[in-house]
């Protein structure tokens, strides 16, 4: 692991680091924020997964989150959304899909399945490699993200609720498999047959069976992407009938960047904090 | 004026916007936050002046500086650093001269004169803008700002006292006079007398009678400018031949970036708050 970066902010100390991953077979960066707190005991460890064309850099210098992260003790780990390089299989045309748009998943078809394993690298590497290099308390770990990152933190909590003690969303894509702007994603990820999808849908992974204690989730109601991407009703509707309690805030005039998530920002944190 | 974008965040709205400036014979980009008190009356105006290199948008996407200025109802207008636009005469070379450089002073040499025009515009132009189409109260203003901004915010506030009712800032260049940073710029846009340099430059201003009722200045003490460019004992020794009082906080570890500034814009705005 190299150290791209390293600066003091809010107390504690926040860093950009480049390693070679093997899930991804690719160079990755991510950065890390450990408050102060940590420089005492191990803190818990807080995963932040982006959205659609971001990489770790956008939470990172747009977030707002370490304010409250050193308020609350919490370390806040901020991967990339896809494999990187120039030799990655890629469609530069479409942001819904390739580079910057791994959807959290470990795709099964050529000739993506060789670098697009996020699903790989957010739960098995980089917790890892976290856990060798930073004052992190593995056993107390929460998940959120933004848009297709929500989704992200959706479906990991969802299939490893005993790893994760907390999980909420920023506009998450809820039902990736139905939504006209993940669909196209999934096919090339997964292949045809829909079954392989649900693995990688919070609705359909609710509907099969799998149980989180809670949710939170924010939503700006003036979101351009309410209606056709994002659909917070259809995750209502699963936890209702499953007996999930789900926290949706809808937040009258917000959309989708980050002026809407660095506003409630501090809110998931103390969320998440009193839950690690 | 036209409006590049709006977006609700913490409660009030973060606009950016263009304008044809006469000032700088160029069009302009700047940004404004109004916070929701600004609904029910007129707000007091914060200018923040952004440091070489920067436009409108790193304190904007970086600064984390709307959280304190909608709790504490004030408007946040950030300008960029110099004219703009292909025509405009630059250097490429050198980040500290020409585009993103403008210093906050009127060039007087050719070929810059024309459209370095930064302290007409900050100072004339730019008040009268806002102050048409926001809900600000122009008799409540403060000014702040970043390095080279520092400079600009100091400068600015000593000049006009009966304007500005607080000044603060971080990592000020507080004598681009004796600066090896500042000084290439200096000649190019005023020429070779340096008599005439001396009215951008806190500490000559200071020297030459120029008060202010208070300055506050925080400064990274790990910060890699601080031996050669910033000197910020100059304006201690100078504030306190002239009795004027300053609170300099220097920062343990910290650095010059905006994971500095984020970490204190909140105290600096309840500062500029209590006095606006």
């Amino acid at each position: 692991m190299e150290e791209i970066s390293t600066a003091r902010s809010h107390g504690g100390v926040q860093g950009i680091y480049r390693h070679a991953s093997r899930a991804t077979a690719c160079d990755m960066t991510f950065s890390v924020f450990v408050p102060p707190q940590a420089a005492r005991a191990p803190a818990p460890v807080l995963w932040y997964l982006s959205g659609l064309t971001c990489t770790h850099a956008n939470v990172t210098e747009k977030g707002e989150y370490r304010a409250a992260a050193a308020a609350h003790g919490v370390i806040v780990v901020c991967p990339d959304t896809s494999p990187r390089g120039d030799d990655i299989p890629d469609d530069p045309d479409d942001w819904r899909f390739g580079k910057g748009a791994g959807f959290y998943l470990d795709a099964t078809e050529g000739p993506y399945a060789r670098h697009y394993r996020m699903a790989s690298y957010i739960l098995d590497e980089l917790p890892a490699l976290v856990a060798a290099n930073f004052p992190a308390d593995m056993s107390r770990q929460g998940i959120f993200g933004h848009s297709m990152g929500g989704h992200g933190a959706l479906t990991m909590a969802l299939k490893h609720p005993e790893r994760f003690r907390s999980c909420s969303a920023f506009s998450p894509i809820v039902q990736p498999t139905t939504s006209g702007w993940s669909r196209p994603a999934l096919q090339k990820y997964l292949g045809p047959d829909e079954r392989a999808w649900r693995a990688y849908d919070a609705t359909a992974l609710i509907e099969d069976g799998r149980r989180f204690k809670e949710f939170l989730v924010d939503q700006g109601a003036a979101d351009p992407f309410l209606q056709d991407g994002l659909k917070p009703w259809l995750l209502q509707e699963a936890c209702a009938k499953a007996a999930i309690p789900l926290t949706l805030h809808m937040r009258e005039g917000y959309d989708h960047s980050y002026y809407f998530i660095s506003t409630f920002m501090s809110g998931h944190i103390a969320w998440h904090a009193a839950r690690l």
